[in-house]
Order: C-alpha cells, then sequence, then structure tokens
C-alpha cells in the first residue's frame, strides 16, 4: 500500500530505517561500554546545538538520526554501560527492547477489556507468573503502573479510603469530625512515600519516621512505641511502610513483627519491596517476604532489577477492591456493553490511559526463564558480595552496612586523614575523580551522618571484571588525593 | 564481544530478531487494515492459551515470537487500523516508533539532569517549539508526564498548595482553620478531574459541574453564579478547569470569558486541551486559546493527536515553581553537585522515574515539520466535516452537536421508530453491528439523554476512502435493523 500524502512515514522508508535502527541498536547493546557511563556535557550543552523553532519542511530520518548520534547520544548517562553502578543500576534486557519497540507499533490503550483485550489479560497472567515465582499469596491481585511512586501512591490512597470515612465523597478540608492521621515509615524509606503523604492532602507532618537499628532496619519496638502515643492523643494510625530493599543500605525492615503489629492494630501494611523484592525468588530467600501474608499491599519494580526496560512497576493488593471503590468512574463515553465479569484497567488507578506493558515483562520471564532470571540475580549479589569482601580485607577501606543484596555501602578511610569532616571531604573528591574516568559511575548516600559510596550492581552487562575494575579505580585514585586537605 | 552466560540476550541473536521484529512491524504499519478493528475475542480466550506458570527454562526469541503472532495478535484491538474512529483516535508514527525503539533501548532515568542531560534539555527544547507553535505565552513552562490524567492532577496540586496555607506541611484533616473548597468545570469535562480531585482528598463533592449551553459549551453566568453562590456560604472556590474539545463533543468552553472571571476572582484556572489543543497550529485556528495569557496551566497530549506514540502528555504552566514547592524533596541519595540552575525533572512531579519521551515527540516534529504537522491536523477536520456534511443531507440521520474539529457526533433517526427509547435502542444495535463488522470501530456517548454514535477522525492511516466506508457501512446496516422493535 503506498502512502497518502498527508499519512505516515512511506512504508518503504521506515523499513528500511528500522533496520537502520535496529542494527544501530544491536551494535549499541552489544558494547555499550564504548562510551563514557556518565555524559561528559555541562549543562545547556545538548540546548544550545538545537534551534528554537521546529522545521517548517518536515526532514529526512537520515538527517534526524545523524543528529541523534552527534548531538544527542553526548548528552546520554549510559544505564546499559557494564560500569553503572549508582542510585539502583536499573536495567533492560534484549527480549525488553524488543517488545517495547513491538508495543509502539501497536499503540495499545489499555483503558479497557475491548480497547485491548490481550494488554487486559496478558497483564493478570504475567502478574500471577511473578507472584508465584516471589512466593506471594494467591489472595493478592496485581496490576501495573509506570512507577513505584504511582504504586505507592494507590497503596496509600487506598488506605486512606479504609480510613477516612466517606473520603472520596467529602475530602478532608472542613470536616469537624476528622481527627488527624498518621502513616509510619523508617528513617530510611524511600522519598516517593513522603511525595504520596503530601499529594493525598494528609499532610508531610502525618509522616512519622521510625528511627532504625544499627542495620538501618525499623524498630519495632519504636514502632509499636510511637502508635501507642498517636493513639494516645487522639491520632488515628493510617498505615505502615515496611520496606525490603531501602533506597541507602538495601536494609530490611522485620516485615513479620510489623506484619503482627499491624494485624493486631487493624493498620494497613504497604510493602515497598520496589527494588529487591524479586530476590525472593533466590533460592536461599525464599523467605525474605515472610509476614507478607498479612500485608494490604506490595510494589515491586521489574523495571529495576528484572531485566524489564522502564517503565514497569507493580501494585499487589489483597483488597483491589478498596482501589477500584476509590478511583472507578464509568462515563458513558466509556460504558461498555462487555460482559460482566471482565476487568478493564482504567478502574484501578488515577491514569485512564495505560500503555501495553505486561508484553516486555511476558517476553522476559520467557526468554530467560525463572532459571535464567534466578540465576542473574544471584549473580548480581554475589558480585556485590566480592567486592564487599575487598573492602573488608583493606586497611584503607570500611563497610558501612551490611550487604544483603547487590549494594555495597562503603568509604575510605585514610589514616592521614584529621576528622571526620576530612573524611568525608576526601570521599566527595575520591568519587568525583572516579567519576570523572568515565569508565565507573557510583553514587553515594549519607549513613550516620557520614558521607558514604555507595556501589550497586543490578546492570545485566556487568560481571567481574567490571567490578574489579571499580576498586581498582577506587584504590588507584586514592594516591591522587591528598585526604589531609579538609576543603 | 561475547555474551556472557550470565548476560543478556547474545548480540548476534539480538540483531537477527530486531531484524525480524523490524519487518514485522513494517509490514504492519504499511497496511493494519489486514486484521479486524476491534479484536474478536471473548474474554478468557487470551488468558487460557496462556499457562499459568513461567517456563523454567529460558525460550528462545523465535518461540516467544510465535506466540505473540499467535495468542496475543487476535486479541489486540487496532488502534492504528484506519477503520478506528472510536474514543479519540490517538496516533503514533513511523519517526515516533523508532524513537521508542532507541529510548527502550537508552533506558534512560531521566530523575536528575546528570542522569540524563540529554532527556532534561531536549525536553525543554522541544516543549518550546510546540509551545510556539500553539501559540503559547512564553511565561509557560512545560513538562511532560504520561498522561493527562497526571497532569492535571499536578496542575491541581499547585491550584491546592497556593490556596490551602501550609497543605503540604499540615493536610486538610483535623485543622479547625480551614473551611471547604470548591474546584469548577463543565458537566462536559473528562473524568480524570473528578479522579484528580478525589485523590487530592479535596472530596467528589467540591466538584461543581457547571452547566453547558446548546453546543455543549460552559455557560459563563452559570459559573460566575456558582462562585458567587459558593463565596456566600463561605466555600472557596479553588480552580476552574476550562475544556477546549471536550470528550464527549470536543466542544470548546468559552475560554477569555473564563478566564476574565478566574483573573477578577484570583482563581486558578487549567486549561483542559489535551486533545484539541494542537489544533491552535492549524490556519484559522490561532485564536483558538485566546484567553491562555492568564491562565494558570493547560494540558495537551501530543500522544492523543500529535502522531506520537503513546504515552506523552505536557503540562505548561506559568508557576512551575508552586508545583515545584509542593513536591520538591531531595534525599541525600540524589543529592547531586552539578552547578546550579540546571534543572531537575524530579523536582516538577510525584513519580521519581521518568522515560525519556521527549526523543520521540522531536523526531516526530522534525519528520513531519510544522506544515506537515498542520496540513494532517487540517485534513483530519476536513475528514470530519465531510462526514457531517453527509449526515446533515441524510433523511435519516442528524447532528447531535457541532463539529468544532474532527469528532461528529449524530445518530440514526428511523421514522418508523415510536419513541426515543426506541431510537436510542436502535442506534445501540446499529452500533454493534457495524463494530462487529471488523472493518471500522466507533464508540458513542450520551447528549441530552440521547444515545449518540461518535465518529473520531485522528489516525493518520485515516483517508476518506475509510470515511466514506463507515457512512455505508452505517446506511447498509440500518436495513437490517427493525427500528420499531424497542428490546
Amino acid at each position: 500500500m503506498s502512502a497518502s500524502p498527508l499519512g505516515d512515514m512511506d512504508p518503504e522508508t521506515f523499513r528500511r530505517e528500522a533496520h537502520r535502527v535496529a542494527d544501530w541498536i544491536a551494535d549499541y547493546l552489544a558494547d555499550p561500554s564504548r562510551y563514557p557511563v556518565l555524559a561528559q556535557v555541562s549543562p545547556g550543552d545538548v540546548r544550545k546545538q538545537l534551534p528554537s523553532d521546529p522545521p517548517d519542511s518536515g526532514e529526512s530520518f537520515d538527517v534526524i538520526f545523524s543528529d541523534f548520534e552527534k548531538i544527542i547520544l553526548p548528552g546520554i548517562t549510559h544505564w546499559n554501560h557494564p560500569g553503572f553502578f549508582a542510585y539502583f543500576a536499573i536495567t533492560g534486557s534484549g527480549p525488553g527492547v524488543l517488545a517495547e519497540f513491538l508495543s509502539a507499533a501497536l499503540n495499545q490503550q489499555a483503558m479497557l477489556w475491548r480497547t485491548s483485550p490481550s494488554a487486559t489479560e496478558l497483564e493478570e497472567v504475567v502478574l500471577r507468573w511473578l507472584q508465584r515465582l516471589m512466593h506471594l499469596p494467591d489472595e493478592f491481585e496485581g496490576v501495573i503502573y509506570d512507577t513505584a511512586s504511582i504504586s505507592t501512591l494507590h497503596a496509600l490512597a487506598a488506605a486512606r479510603e479504609q480510613v477516612v470515612p466517606a473520603v472520596r465523597e467529602r475530602g478532608m478540608a472542613g470536616r469537624e469530625d476528622l481527627g488527624r492521621f498518621r502513616i509510619y515509615c523508617s528513617d530510611q524509606t524511600h522519598s516517593s512515600i513522603d511525595k504520596a503523604v503530601i499529594l493525598l492532602g494528609l499532610g508531610h507532618e502525618s509522616l512519622r519516621k521510625i528511627p532504625t537499628d544499627a542495620d538501618f532496619r525499623m524498630r519495632v519496638d519504636a514502632l509499636r512505641a510511637a502508635i501507642a502515643d498517636d493513639r494516645a492523643e487522639g491520632i488515628t494510625p493510617m498505615a505502615v511502610v515496611a520496606t525490603i530493599g531501602s533506597t541507602s543500605t538495601t536494609s530490611v525492615d522485620p516485615l513479620r513483627d510489623i506484619a503482627t503489629i499491624c494485624s493486631d492494630e487493624s493498620i494497613w501494611l504497604h510493602v515497598d519491596a520496589a527494588y529487591a523484592g524479586v530476590a525472593a525468588m533466590v533460592p536461599g530467600f525464599e523467605h525474605l517476604l515472610d509476614g507478607v501474608e498479612t500485608a494490604d499491599s506490595l510494589v515491586v519494580n521489574p523495571h529495576k532489577w528484572l531485566f524489564t526496560p522502564f517503565d514497569l512497576s507493580v501494585l499487589y493488593c489483597r483488597h483491589m477492591d478498596v482501589i477500584r471503590g476509590a478511583f472507578s468512574l464509568v462515563p458513558e463515553y466509556l460504558r461498555t456493553t462487555d460482559p460482566s465479569g471482565i476487568r478493564n484497567l482504567m478502574d484501578t488507578g488515577i491514569q485512564l490511559g495505560r500503555r501495553f506493558r505486561a508484553l516486555k515483562l511476558w517476553m522476559v520471564m520467557r526468554h530467560f526463564g525463572a532459571q535464567g532470571l534466578r540465576a542473574r540475580l544471584a549473580e548480581h549479589m554475589r558480585l556485590a558480595r566480592l567486592f564487599a569482601a575487598w573492602v573488608e580485607a583493606s586497611d584503607d577501606f570500611e563497610l558501612l552496612a551490611p550487604v544483603p543484596f547487590s549494594v555495597v555501602c562503603f568509604r575510605w578511610k585514610p589514616t592521614a586523614a584529621q576528622s571526620e569532616s576530612a573524611i568525608d571531604r576526601a570521599n566527595e573528591r575520591l568519587l568525583e575523580a572516579i567519576n570523572k574516568t568515565g569508565e565507573i559511575f557510583v553514587s553515594h548516600t549519607r549513613l550516620d551522618n557520614k558521607f558514604v559510596i555507595r556501589l550497586a550492581v543490578g546492570n545485566l552487562h556487568t560481571t567481574e571484571v567490571h567490578v574489579r575494575l571499580a576498586w581498582d579505580l577506587l584504590q588507584r585514585h586514592t594516591k591522587t588525593i591528598d585526604p589531609t586537605l579538609n576543603t
């Protein structure tokens, strides 16, 4: 079929350019380490190469792609680079990328079953697969959102729905029948909890951060005391967020004990397992989520550590009907005569539109298989333990937190440094120096008021060679930094 | 570089499969009409062909792709089909699909400038391009979100931030200093407004739906009266939502008059131009957004009617600092030493993680050029007017709303039908019959308590041939339906 002059890119051009892009991506994914991991550009470098207006006439894809390589690529920080050890080193994969290509072409909008029966039903199937691999109870029902921020937002909205009478209709302002509410999490919890609490109109003050123990796990005694304390003051507990794999250290809150408290007190328990939840499928970690049987909701992100291109976050919930009750609204133009019993995914969320994200998780799980997924997660944990062992064996470095999964928190401890602040400054400069090499990218955090270097293994391209390189670079660069300078 | 046994799909397999998928997509996009537009499956058909557990061992992409064709494809409703006239007929395009392929491969997570300088700066550049094409004032700053639901949520969160003292810290429950608040929209406004109001904890009651005139436009006198009425009762107006292109009829609220009221009353004005905002770039529609100069925010969705694969929604805001003030939270692990003045996109939203969505809008705008974009939008509007003219000239059909853009609201009006409910039922059966053909897919709405068939032109593959086919099918099928049956 020939292209209409007012239609899409003509089919033969599309075919040619699709093959060009396929080859480019194949080359790229075969070896992303040909590029510096951290983009070596300054703010404004990309912007200043681009005109202030779009072209008046259309341009060939050839010219556009050439600008992609010349202007856009230098400003890319390569999350696929094997030396990417920063934040959570999220990882996509070949089958996931191909699925996204298909998904973009199909351009599904899966708001109603009938607007994409396959997206709707495949989502249900793959979320059951993941649920079984993670040993989550069957009673949980899963739904895909874009990010953990949105998954957690829905979990806490459901908690609010249960606790605040008629909140959907009446809201919270100007009501004399309402007192104050409280949500609890540890002082290591992710900032998405803070943002959700703010957005929901509960106020940041309603989030109470429970202190953690020496291993950065929520102190159960402190949680119990905080709840009692709040109740005595007339404040109603709304939810507790327990974290499995906190952002700084990947610490694991004592889920079973927290679950017991929440059951006893009838408080919604949300489990933030965005990063580490998938580890529950690895032999030796079968009991990671023990206690989740009585939890109300759990978030896990296959786009973080399950080889699925960003974005795909999953919320499992034992009371999806509460979320539906909070958000289901069916205007006439979306009313269907489909048989009852079907699931319309627009009813489980704030977003009406939804991409066909299940396709990539399906292709990833099938291509690697359960064994392949487990083996890769186990290998990342092995690499992190290996690095941690080098740190422990070294006189110049020290570990600053346990290593439950694939993240190592450590610092350089130069004997010549005179003070804690000098050590901090030396580590900051060390981090800056190694990130400038373009060979590795690591990030930092603060623990017990110390500046901490954080090495996260999670990228499919990372092997022992790269972890060794990181360790060598760190050691080599300590020799270039004077740790007695405290500036 | 050879693949590690614990790494990604091996590079040569990826290359081979990427070319296979490229060819498949090229064939598909060359003629999506080879498939029925509306999936011809029953609920459960897809699910029952899939196993209840993932495979233990990995499978070849060959097998997976074969299942994609055999199991997934029959359950796809083809939004690319030239006969897709339902809802808003959103459309992707070749350059957009290729950009999404690249974006999936690069797997950028653009939370901070340094985690993706190009995603951060390209977003700024392309949103300026779009802004200029739409004649939006320079003072607006744009940000990309996934959907209009999320864009609008942020706009209303900003309105709440301005009106409710210390809402970020203190929330709204249990506060004696707060009264009730009100948000106004027309009775034709999209359900995402309702959902946002509920999520924000304002309560559905706080949304006041203003009646519309005979052409489904918000009645300005009624808005003014509602505000006065609320103020008299001690209720504080928080925001007005004006719609440019409402969901049922694409009606256009009188923006300038509404803007004047909002200025006079100091009320946040949010403009929902998710579908029709892009029409402002078409000659003859330059004044579509007149009045927006004093609006506070506007949402427009390039994934709806600007040839950009789903998802990409843009929020333009004159006070992005209010949104930043509401949501900016920088935990230590995300603190950077980047020079000041850079934009970290995580600060403008509830979602920490963000995909590299700007790439597709950039490639789409460059490939089609401003002229190409305008010509395609104008053509869709021409096709809708053509169809509307056939309806008007027909004795058996009637138009039920004006056609400002590319959507036609009409119904069959068989002279033999005895009552309004018989006409409704006849139209329902007519809709069902034509959708069953698999040749076209149209949806419905209700207006003035009448069942209305809604034909939306918006797909890049749609030409006059397909609009003519829709008209022929409608006429042909009226002959198969007995309009006197009221069952």
